[in-house]
């Protein structure tokens, strides 16, 4: 790859509601119709960092979908996501970027081994790269949640791993692990944003920091815990005992259809609950729950009920109610995580970029988690600037 | 004043709720009835400060009011903020507390000059003192919010302030003026818990200095605000748009009594406007009320509403309900500053005590304020490391 | 007026948002183009009253704005009130409505007397009616709410009132009055939807008797005010004694620019406070504020807190949050009571309509105004059976 | 039974909290220590019904569990369900009280048959009517809510249930059913205040007529449900179309543990779900859960987000969360029904109640249920002016 290039960004559900936004996005911003709202990376204070500019970004992608991106532009702009006008100034663009996207991988459509698709998937990213003359290709999983997958000895270590993917009709991973297996193979960082497995498993991050490859993850956080975390701590530095923390969610559009198979919601239920405890400093009583609303459409709203204690037992409460748009959340992030991961990359840095658990529900990290919004974002900023 | 002595905690509107709450939750810890919920200096990043232990800290105090303290605490029973075990536990000890009050200074009932009436509660904490062998007295404000006070060319200058109140039947200072004036005179750091003006006179801060005296404040974080600066960081960080920030607040008890009053209102909305705009780098439209709701006793509710603009201009929103006991909130924060400032002042330390900016609405500070919650928290426990 | 002809909708504040909504939705209707969602008189239960079919309803109107309908129908558009698709079906004929607007009458651009000024509106409407061979036209008020107008001995009878009027330059009755005086003259029933003066004058109520026309009022009910009147049987009914009624408005649009002008809100205010003491048959803290958001658009948004007491004196609360938007409200209301007025008119009532108090905040009534929702339904049904 | 004596109200669950809140509750009421605040038969509309008045009713009661009545009154103190005042002053009377409970009928502990178990039950009723010389007795049940009890054949008809029961260490019916079965065999009036089975069986609603008795039911409303009743019938008069109504409950309390088993929670929601429905007119999307959080004590909380659409397809949304003490809800409708149901027994009342729908989730009705709370209210008036 030639380090004078563009950074790619290829996406894993490219046709989805997030990845079709963060597109749409990147070519409104390049062609300066809107202003960066809701990018965390146009911030004065990554003014220093030698991130890739818009125009230096080429999406791509893979999906298993086959609806056309302006196509579901269109969908986004009926949902309240996309403006029209925004939709208008970038419809040619937008069939081009169509133009770089590839089938995906499922295991229902697959016939082979899952070594096969893998190779497959890093060949369709290879030669994304070297159609365009690309520097680098951050890969970045988008697609829908997917139901847990269990845990096999396999999973270990990667010879083992290797071989069993090489079996005909063996499924030893899940879609996730077999787009990440395949990115880090094609020589690409890897980034995570949905619960799903991913890179997470001990043969996996060995092979990327055994190729000096970064990666990230896991679980975009853009709402109902976004709003936690940031909220925690002030219990905790205030020293008032959160008793009871509940959580309402109710999803539209087809994160609230993937997330109402109980089996999936699993893997974001775990995910959400786990920084509860870390931020609070114990359990508590939690419950959660995900619903599906489709008469939402693209929006989601969250209601928590936090019943805390303060001085003398006084019982009091703390009640939010998030409403937005899932995608408009997490769009500019998968943009954001693109330039910071490609600058990473560009830099040599390797393994788990633990300064990017601002981003995540679920940060990936060698050491302890930190789940704190403010203290995640002390952290990005001071890595960013050793770029 | 003697080192191995006691520590006083002095407060204005001795009789009052959170003052009652503050004394009765005191006995209640040093008599290790309840544990210190609530006390952000009893949390382990302050166990290395050399703090005053619950029992080195005597309390006295100035009212205009005439409830005795026992009489106030059943009040306060009734109303939730108090367990009726932890008034059972203490009643004595509330008794002999009540013995150390003195009467508080108002216009309307003094005759003389204010510089007379300072005097005589200058004295009054000093016998306090004396009477007890402390080390030191932390006089802290908790009265009633006072109506705005005009700015006159007095306030400048120390000189002309002292002679303007020697002059008799001249109103020159609003009550809490005397009274930061007398603790000053009676060599006692300040602390101004309200709203009100207190220290916060150029004559006044030029006397605390040349006194070598510490002081803090403003107007005690503990509810809506507390909330708003944990959660206007979060959009900034994330880099969303809040285009509008509107609040309301039902205030019952004497808060809501005295702040119905528009003129005394202003005060307490300038200093929740201004941290507003500073946190968010600007300002938005944020209509915010104070309302009388006697009804509710003494409780508080806030409701917040922010309307914010993400990527690609997408609208969506935050509403978050608070509902608490003004008092409990108060209470352990009045002692976590006696003991802090009690610290600071055994270490030297004078002028305006910036790092408590955590625990205030409107924080005193040579330089620029800071409001966001977490930063406050890691200012506040630098500096306690230091002491 | 031809009974075998079409009924008149003649709009005071015809470009404004809520009456484009309507007329942008009765052309949408007759079209087929959406269903009659919103439309009370839509239901099965008014299935045998004689009301006009959408495509006998012809709209027109009065406005001193110049915006042409198909403008404000885009401005709709953009703030989410109206489809795209519904603009462009309409488009064509909702220039041809346009053509049947002609100038308001407002203080500041009139130089003769209110009696010219009457003249000529009614002339407008007459010459309109006879345009099209129209069966009767219904006038209803949809314009800014405006300043509370002084009460003035004039206003008390029909012949004093009149030699005001007549009198160059005086000023003796607010627009909407003039406005109503208007309708009346040229022999229309009048309906009042905003809180503005309108016909609620003895002089003017005294002149509809005795021209035998049918009117009705005031103050649309569609948002927080409906909500109220849904819940407060509640209370009433299970004997749960409120204590507290507090109630946030924020207005985006023109309405919460009009409304911002502290002397505009006192009359949405009394008229809001008005009902929810009748509701609950006696005064309560009730605290109501009406804020200008201009960025939240055409939406509104009201928080209320209830705060309640039950058995033994338990204290407990109900909080509601109502986001919609105006326009989307108030239209298909105007539609149903253009609708019921004009069977009403051509059955030959005359006088206050009082069974149309559903609609209403503050109903015109001959006796006592009943409030409560359902009750206030059964009435509008078991009238509209008469028709 | 004596016309001229008290009429007794005979708990099943009489050791609970609502239980013990209604028989405090009636005490306090007798002793004139409180107002009649909650009780719908106190309102003027029920002046001139002959209902027992506060000393003519006399409580008695079944509980499988042994807490004193002072006991649990000392709980629901400290719950903030009832005042320290109330529980003083009626002490006494309570532990009189106390010696009219007696065992409550549980499988697990009880060895012989279903129908030797309902002598006893019906035996301890007919001994607490003629102990007492009461002119009737009606039984209500406000015990834990049970599992769901599958269906059985023998339900269906008086003799083979009866057979049934007959057989030792058959368990043919819930206790909830053979409580309702010893009610009616001892001659009494049967209230079932909870979502259990209870009379709700062919054979014994079959039993209930033959017998010419009076009965009523199912699940008392006192929160979540009451607020739906009464906001639902405001969209479908007002047209407007409700797309979905989510809603998350909130338990403490003995009733959160019990509904926190996803078996015990079946037969609520199913309660809960079929109302809506017949509100709105049809199905909608409406997520429900109920969560146990013990924390929250005595206190109940439950959010609801209804999504609807307005005219020209505008989507908006209320949200409403309701806070509140069950047992200060519940218990003094349980007050109320047992006035009315010893009226409507003295008047010759038999069979299903509907009338009295008003206080039930799920009426129990010879015809259509009415669910729509300001009918049920001018249903049970009317009704209640024939007694």
């Amino acid at each position: 790859m030639d380090d004078r290039g563009e950074t790619g960004l290829w996406l894993i559900g490219a046709r989805g509601s997030v990845a079709a936004t963060a597109i749409t996005g990147l070519l409104a911003l390049r062609a300066g119709l809107v202003p960066p709202t809701g990018s965390v990376t146009s911030a004065p204070s990554f003014g220093q960092v030698p991130l890739p500019a818009w125009d230096r970004i080429r999406p791509g992608g893979h999906d298993i979908a086959h609806t056309p991106l302006d196509k579901r532009a269109e969908l986004l702009v009926d949902g309240g996501v996309l403006p029209h006008r925004v939709l208008t100034g970038v419809r040619t663009a937008l069939a081009a970027v169509d133009a770089d996207l590839r089938p995906g991988y499922h295991p229902a459509t697959h016939a082979g081994s899952q070594l096969d698709a893998a190779a497959r998937l890093s060949a369709d990213i290879t030669e994304f790269a070297e159609r365009h003359g690309l520097a680098r290709v951050v890969v970045l999983d988008v697609s829908s949640t997917e139901p847990v997958f269990p845990e096999l000895p396999e999973h270990a270590e990667l010879d083992a791993l290797e071989a069993a993917m090489a079996e005909p009709g063996r499924i030893v991973l899940p879609p996730s692990s077999v787009a990440a297996y395949a990115a880090l193979r094609a020589g690409c960082p890897y980034v995570g944003f949905t619960p799903s497995t991913g890179i997470r498993l001990p043969a996996l991050e060995e092979l990327a920091r055994s190729l000096k490859l970064p990666y990230a993850g896991a679980d975009g956080k853009t709402g109902e815990t976004l709003v936690r975390t940031a909220l925690a701590p002030m219990f905790t530095t205030r020293a008032l005992a959160v008793r009871s923390w509940s959580g309402t969610n109710l999803l539209g559009g087809g994160d609230g259809m993937t997330l109402a198979d109980a089996e999936n919601v699993g893997s974001k239920l775990a995910s959400k609950g786990r920084g509860l405890a870390e931020l609070l400093g114990g359990e508590v009583t939690a419950p959660l729950h995900i619903d599906n609303v489709p008469e939402l459409g693209e929006q989601k709203t969250a209601w928590d009920h936090v019943l805390f204690e303060g001085f003398l037992g006084a019982r009091m409460t703390l009640q939010f109610t998030w409403s937005g748009y899932d995608s408009s959340l997490a769009a500019p992030l998968v943009l954001d995580l693109a330039r910071l991961v490609s600058a990473a990359h560009a830099r040599g840095h390797s393994g788990a970029l633990g300064a990017l658990g601002f981003f995540f529900k679920d940060p990936i990290t060698d050491g302890e988690p930190e789940h704190r919004l403010a203290e995640q974002y002390a952290a990005l900023t001071a890595w960013a600037a050793t770029l």
